[in-house]
């Protein structure tokens, strides 16, 4: 960061694209290189990512998932096998065709996602019921040749993981598919401070080869939807397609039941749609990668005494941090660490000390309290889990707000038209109604949710007119 | 697994390639996929990877190294910016030319190594003095188009981490490259067991685009060496090509200086074929997932009582565990047990428990140990560090005696077609001795050592008679 640079944001309400492209840019969250649609994660940006990396990873692992690699690159053949699959990602895919100076014989392209590559596995290592179930999560980068392409949200390289697993039973099949959402909602409310809904995909939205397809739908600040993580109830279509059977305990052979499930970087822009605001990033404490920062007011023996004491308290406290010792203006300082979102900043300046006292400034609300020096740290503590709970509570209530009910197809339109946010509608189930209110209207179906799916009022759909199955939620999406 | 799986393994010393393969097979480190040159690696592999990560990250992030991840995709134009380095790696790379169903303006290739993409990022973040040191690491995929393939040792894809960073002086860049070769050293000897040479390459054997490169050989079990991390000083070249410049403290344009390190999976390669036996893998404690495996002997409850028991001493100790519970034979969980190669094995069975005792196999000697039950894991803390160390001690003193000194051409062919290992000669330093040793002999120059490089005897280079200027190892290599 150089002191000349300026940091300067686009007012969110005025063009919350630009306001995006900003944040993301200043808080040194990413950079652009000459590789179109891809790019770079800074220090910065990939210090959350090892956060949530090692969070889910944990999870994952105490519900007994096992780590793996797989290879890179899928033969053109391989990728054929289930044809479902192939249809919805072969026009996406990034094809190497050269070795070196040598064409291959056969074409690879990079893993757009591994069911396939997996599923070849699984062929080799299971054979009885007691190989199952295999539960494996892979950590790694997939290739999808995005047109148009944003930070986090589109692009054609993501870091992501992807858990495949296979299951003796479509019970137990069915009940990993909703525990891992379940894992994924969890994280999302607790950690990112994110409210989501859950709920099923239509047919339409579905993973291309899955039977069911269940995600975690959350709003944005400009009402727009972006699906974190998907979790896909497979059936036994890829276990017919690779002919993947096992020996049960009836000694009969059967095709074995599947599911996958997956959540990206785009989790990184979530966080930053959701709790940023117009002075740059605002982050949950517990995603942090630094929870406070430290910023002497001047060069001042006292003052750099006090920094030494705070900083001993907070490692004491396990509380990460940063100080900004850097030459530049403390108003400069203040803005650089207001665009890089840390949750806390200690203020420790020479008129302050006159009084035993330091200044406090939290990044959500941009509250200034003033402490005793030597309580700083008990304050911090207190404070992250204050903030914590107000940033979930602040974008849950942003949220409800946004979300509007639509009995008739005039009423959806005004909605459309006039507002931001969700919709929520009675639904035919008809993908006809799918297709006309995209077109109409420029909205996707979200999901499906768990509960409070019953149709109401006069119980037609919100597009046709006829019997409704279900409510589902409607909106733009990212 | 399956019960049915014969855990045989070729003898190693009747065909060392076969043994090695067998053994990283069936010890369930990795798998073969259609992906010809890739391999899968299966989580018992991938878990010893995520420990040698763990352990290595940190050591990194101490030393104020950050993590970032760059695009995998080189565009050819960029590749080619640094004409060295385009000359070493353009005959080995995977060029993706297709997008979709679109065929690219530019090829791409998949990185085989990241220093153009680092550069051309380095000239964006650097203006000043003050901005430098750059400090990154990365851990990702790389790609190299490998004609012949072996696990671990040499694969189309490979799973590393590279570091690359800028510095104001060549002092600080050349401390931060023998920094890090000191970091890989102190980790093969500390964690993998292994003892390595360190030392500098010849011209003809360094890094394309380096101006020095270091590098850590260790020998296998069959006197092959395996270079299993370099770390390179490369000057203001890449700065040059790029045009990366800064303003230093003297109010001048500078060109700063710049280094790279790696180390990859191929490690794992290294601990199979350091420590591995004719029973299979044998791995030191402090890399090993699992430091000990519980065998009840059969389902009996004392037994499960003594079981659970140690279960608990083992997690209050934090050592990781795994408990064979299939209803195979004792003789199978043994073998498994040690082709798995875990450090330590306690089998609990009755006729022991009669006496309150158990027994405790060490993997490195299969010395079996019995102890009172109650104090097994009193035991198994001081074995631990008894296995690591004897572990190094063995394959040290192994290593030391493969290495043979040769005086003049004679001797040198002599021992190279009767012995296995390192030959430690004089050397004019001429490229063409080293061309001459390497199409007799088939032997490659290793390092150039730190310490007692100075020529010994005639001081006259082994191969050519003219006076050496050095002493050097050469070795077969993989």
């Amino acid at each position: 960061m150089n002191d000349n640079q300026v940091k300067e944001i686009t007012n969110r309400d005025v063009d919350f694209a630009k306001w995006y492209t900003d944040v993301v840019k200043k808080a040194d969250l990413i950079d652009y290189s000459s590789v179109k649609g891809s790019m770079i994660i800074r220090p910065y940006g990939y210090a959350i990512w090892e956060n949530m990396q090692s969070i889910l990873d944990k999870k994952f692992k105490s519900t007994n998932h096992e780590n793996v690699q797989m290879p890179m690159f899928i033969p053109e053949s391989l990728l054929n096998v289930e044809k479902e699959h192939v249809l919805g990602f072969a026009p996406e895919v990034a094809w190497v065709t050269y070795g070196g100076n040598n064409k291959l014989e056969e074409r690879m392209c990079v893993r757009p996602t591994s069911e396939t590559l997996f599923c070849e596995h699984f062929k080799k290592i299971i054979k009885s019921y007691r190989d199952l179930p295999v539960l494996y999560n892979q950590w790694c980068t997939i290739v999808r040749w995005e047109k148009t392409t944003r930070p986090f949200l589109r692009s054609r390289e993501i870091l992501w993981q992807e858990g495949h697993t296979m299951h003796a039973t479509e019970k137990e099949a069915k009940e990993e598919t909703l525990r891992m959402l379940k894992i994924y909602e969890d994280f999302q409310k607790n950690i990112l401070a994110i409210p989501v809904f859950t709920g099923k995909k239509t047919d339409k939205e579905k993973f291309a080869g899955a039977e069911e397809t269940y995600a975690i739908e959350a709003m944005m600040y400009d009402g727009i939807a972006l699906q974190n993580a998907t979790s896909h109830y497979f059936g036994q279509g890829f276990a017919k397609a690779f002919d993947i059977k096992f020996l049960d305990k009836d000694n009969k052979l059967k095709y074995p039941y599947q599911t996958s499930w997956g959540c990206t970087t785009r989790m990184i822009g979530a966080l930053v749609m959701v709790h940023g605001d117009n002075r740059g990033l605002v982050l949950p404490p517990r995603i942090a990668p630094y929870k406070v920062i430290i910023i002497p007011i001047s060069d001042d023996e006292e003052i750099n005494k006090t920094v030494d004491s705070i900083k001993e308290d907070l490692s004491d406290s396990l509380i990460t941090y940063k100080i900004d010792n850097s030459n530049k203006t403390p108003g400069f300082k203040f803005a650089e660490a207001e665009v890089k979102g840390y949750p806390i900043r200690i203020e420790v300046g020479k008129r302050d000390l006159k009084e035993g006292i330091v200044t406090i400034v939290r990044r959500d609300t941009l509250e200034k309290i003033k402490v005793p020096a030597d309580e700083a740290v008990m304050k911090v503590n207190e404070l992250l889990i204050n903030i914590q709970n107000d940033m979930y509570e602040r974008a849950l209530k942003r949220r409800n707000s946004m979300i509007y009910e639509a009995s008739n197809y005039e009423e959806m339109t005004k909605i459309a038209k006039e507002k931001q946010g969700f919709i929520f509608t009675n639904w035919c189930g008809d993908e006809a109604c799918e297709n006309k209110i995209k077109d109409d209207l420029g909205l996707k179906s979200r999901c499906i949710p768990f509960e409070g799916k019953e149709p109401t009022g006069d119980k037609t759909c919100v597009c046709c007119g006829k019997k409704a199955t279900t409510k589902i939620y409607w909106a733009k999406q990212y």
